[in-house]
């Protein structure tokens, strides 16, 4: 098929791998959480991993009651100004862990003697040099430009570190049922096939909240970088205070839910959003979908919604590689980009 | 003309008020600042106040060296789940003073004991009785929906705030200086015409980095809730890491800068995006553009890059009520949208 397509087929593997293997570095982590007790914690990421930070904001503030600050890189290259990183755990996420930006920013904290963590898919790394506690991925390579087993990888490593903060019996569970739940989302692959002509381009709006307003980011840049349609995420609420004006009858809409807390605001939007006329799809891992909707993709992982991020995000990438064929573009090499970008 | 043009005009007197009448609340949030000492700031806000609180981030980090987190509100409405906030300044950023989520998160503030400030224009709101110090903006009345004077206004006082904590004559002279440089951001209008056309839609990017990042995100929602073009901002380095797969000949960028430590970003990028054939138009308060640009308009207020987002905000506000009326759409009411949104 294509790079792509088989690394996105991987991911209940990796999943399981790093579950095994990730136990020595997760409770380092938690052993060393515990004796510096942390205020909170700062992220640095770029790209899709940027996303997984945004999806850490909501999971250890709900889990673990901390504050997430994401981390402005400039303040660290272009304005040499850092903020005050005091007390503060600050991780690094990048796949190569090659990225500059991300580098300067744990080479700071450093620095600033706070303690520093990379999650990256390359152990032996700068960014892995550079911090005192790694957490490797152990994804294997990935080859296609845009990140699929990096990216569900990512969201693991964050919620084992969740759960060595602050351990529960329940949610232990639930991560063991990763892998598994990973499969059922590749299950359903074809189920996404209606959901494929509403995205033929130019343009479209991905709406999550709360935990999947992470995944309606990354969707919405797997939809433009592999498929070339400007795709915009924003959080339901976000949407409603301007976005909202951009909509007319047949633009299409993506929601993307995982049940849970936010599940009446997805139901609300997608009403009026329906009876504006718009084309409006979706991805939902909770067994049910809003009514009036063009065409879902509904399955149930049994997942708690804080870890419905890892299947809707692999049911995304699907989706885009859909939407890139469909529209005859090739996923594995998006024109314009390099698998390591270099940014400063 | 129009209530949101009307509006746009007059920022140079709304910007004068404030800095003559906010100096007691200024005084007071020194003072108290000084007081309590605190480690950083978590801001909530929404829409137009939301990038308001993305500019602070640059602006708390860099010249007051202070950590800025974004909150999310439905960690406090949806989840029930708030992070400690022990010892961060809180401060709850809204027009109306009436957005139930931002009120939600200055209340729990309070409730932990951490000190907190409303930016509001309606000093009588609940926000504004929620909160322990208020820095009403004194804007008078905003009638039409989209934000204009009370997002330059929130800046302005954000950066008041910023002087409170460190002063620096340097920049209290700029501070001094933002009415005119606004008056002539605004003389400039005419430098916008030939900006227009590459606006047309159905979507564009929108580029800027570091503290104009803010003003990119700020200038795509203008344009998507004025004129219904899906205006998609990013920072110039996260645009680098994926979305960048999605330029074409032809495509629409307007990029925003002004000047300082990051004008070498903008150059990189504008000759790539150049080199692409894409249509690359930008705003720029810093006497000068870089070259090969489809159409520019550029200025110099003189201002400091850190104040340039306040002159670049008006700029912006006038290009999308030109792009609007262009598109034929009433800029004062945009479909689907009430003044006053409130979100939980």
């Amino acid at each position: 098929m294509s790079r792509f397509h088989d690394e996105i087929r991987e991911q209940p593997e990796v999943a399981a791998r790093l579950l095994e293997q990730s136990r020595p570095a997760v409770e380092k982590f938690g052993a060393r959480f515990r004796e510096t007790h942390p205020k909170g914690f700062v992220i640095a990421a770029r790209g899709s991993s940027d996303h997984a930070a945004l999806y850490a904001k909501y999971l250890f503030g709900r889990r673990n009651r901390c504050l997430v600050a994401l981390a402005a890189p400039s303040l660290f290259t272009r304005y040499s100004s850092p903020p005050s990183l005091e007390g503060q755990c600050v991780i690094g996420i990048s796949q190569s862990g090659e990225s500059p930006d991300v580098i300067a920013v744990v080479e700071e904290a450093v620095r600033q003697g706070a303690m520093t963590v990379a999650i990256t898919n390359e152990a032996e790394s700068t960014l892995a040099a550079a911090s005192e506690l790694v957490l490797p991925l152990h994804a294997g390579a990935e080859r296609s430009v845009p990140a699929s087993k990096t990216y569900s990888a990512s969201l693991l490593a964050l919620a084992l570190m969740s759960q060595a903060i602050d351990p529960d019996e329940e949610f232990g569970a639930a991560l063991n049922r990763v892998p598994t739940s990973i499969t059922q989302a590749l299950q359903a692959e074809e189920k996404l096939v209606p959901l494929a002509p509403a995205l033929a381009g130019p343009r479209a709006i991905v709406l999550g909240r709360g935990f999947n307003f992470s995944t309606a980011e990354e969707v919405a840049l797997k939809l433009t970088e592999t498929s070339y349609l400007l795709a915009r995420a924003w959080s339901v609420a976000d949407f409603e205070h301007g976005p909202i004006a951009v909509v007319e009858p047949g633009f299409p809409v993506l929601l993307v839910g995982g049940g849970g807390s936010v599940e009446a605001d997805l139901e609300s939007i997608a009403a009026r959003l329906v009876d504006y006329g718009c084309r409006v799809i979706g991805l939902f891992d909770c067994g049910r979908a809003p009514s009036g909707l063009e065409a879902t993709a509904v399955f149930d992982s049994g997942l708690p919604e804080e870890l419905t991020p890892l299947t809707l995000g692999v049911l995304g990438q699907l989706l885009a590689w859909r939407v890139a064929l469909a529209r005859g573009v090739d996923p594995d090499q998006p024109r314009a980009l390099r698998k390591i970008t270099r940014t400063w």
